[in-house]
């Protein structure tokens, strides 16, 4: 089947939705499917915030249902660059080696079961989210045998499980990816990645750092495809 | 292995505890087993926050080491009687025909999804939650197919996935259990039962209704073993 075809029209879909390059891709995606959008975001104690109102400009750019912004405090575990004071990791460590620091335990986990949640009160039977197993492949949570268990599971967790009726998928459209062939996909689906957000540790006016792990992956993915990354336009980095 | 033996001593143990009668009796098990306790509670938009009142009163009874009370406002998907406006179903309803209105989506994979990001921070191997397929057998995250995929998906979310280790249990003692014998049991280690709370609907004052499923189930097994409720003649109602 074609990723442009519209054979899910009006068919309800939950998108997590970071405000990230990944995520407002994945959204994108979910839209040019056909399906109708709800988008989930979560304050769970990250750094910084910004990220949400790239989520939210994002949100409303491609005309979401309904966005919701959900609390969960993970920062009362402890345990991450993400969420605790530890300092970012930057500079020239190579990506991709052993577990990152900036992996928060279980949050696609979380995240995912959240997103569970509000599929079955939706009567929706797709949740779509934007990770990826070549760049984050220390992620344990971004592998296609965590993902395939995680679907399984939630056919076993909710009412269409004792019911009957269609089963949920887990879509996971960027999982084989490369940065480059994401944003490419993007540029052609017309996505605005000025307002996105990818930087674990930007200034407080929204300016990304350049040299967190995150920053050098788009950095490197928008380099290869030849083009200006419109973020940094914005803010005349380029 | 003795369920009474202490050869978890020292070892770290999350473990979910709502307050109630099947979550308090898990909390006195894994104690008998020599665990060290973290114990779980959520305020997730219940209808009355009296069970939080009994899950930190159970909590200090049983020495845990820590006590973590998560905000995860479900409220904002809506959906159910235990979260909404919705009427408690009350009488003579038959139990366990189908599934309940008092049925919280996908509530249980939202619940042990935070308790595996605590236990992994905590380095913990064990998780406990009192599920029960027999009384519950209308919910779909209470049956032990539901629970062997999720502790499945578990043991592919954490970084012992990818750097090796002990892999993580999700302990259900209380799953083939009538409530009768999970009562038997919990008398047998001590578990104080004028301290929990299983009300569906219970007065300001915390006196429980009487009338609902949960009140209903938890009478019958007293009943079933000659006992007194203590609870009930903590407000004379016995």
């Amino acid at each position: 089947m074609s990723q442009s075809d519209s054979s899910a029209r009006g068919t309800p879909a939950v998108v997590l939705l970071s405000g990230g390059l990944d995520s407002t891709t994945t959204l994108a995606i979910a839209k040019s499917q056909g399906f109708e959008l709800y988008a989930l975001s979560f304050r769970y104690g990250q750094r910084h915030l910004l990220e949400l109102q790239s989520a939210r400009e994002v949100a409303l750019q491609m005309g979401v249902r309904e966005h919701i912004v959900l609390d969960v405090d993970l920062r009362k575990f402890g345990g991450s660059a993400l969420t605790d004071d530890i300092a970012v990791p930057k500079g020239n460590a190579p990506i991709g080696r052993g577990i990152p620091i900036t992996y928060v335990p279980a949050r696609n986990t979380v995240f995912l079961s959240l997103a569970l949640a509000w599929a079955e009160i939706l009567a929706s039977h797709d949740i779509f989210i934007g990770v990826n197993a070549l760049d984050y492949s220390g992620y344990p949570d971004c592998r296609p045998e965590y993902i395939a268990a995680f679907e399984r599971m939630a056919n076993l967790a909710t009412r269409a499980a004792i019911e009957g009726g269609q089963p949920l998928t887990i879509h996971t459209p960027l999982i084989q990816l490369s940065k480059a062939q994401i944003i490419a996909r993007g540029v052609e689906l017309g996505v605005d990645y000025a307002s996105t957000s990818s930087c674990y540790d930007p200034a407080e006016d929204g300016r990304p750092c350049g040299e967190c792990d995150s920053c050098r992956l788009r950095g490197k993915g928008f380099a290869e495809l030849g083009l200006p990354d419109p973020l940094l336009q914005r803010f005349e980095l380029e």
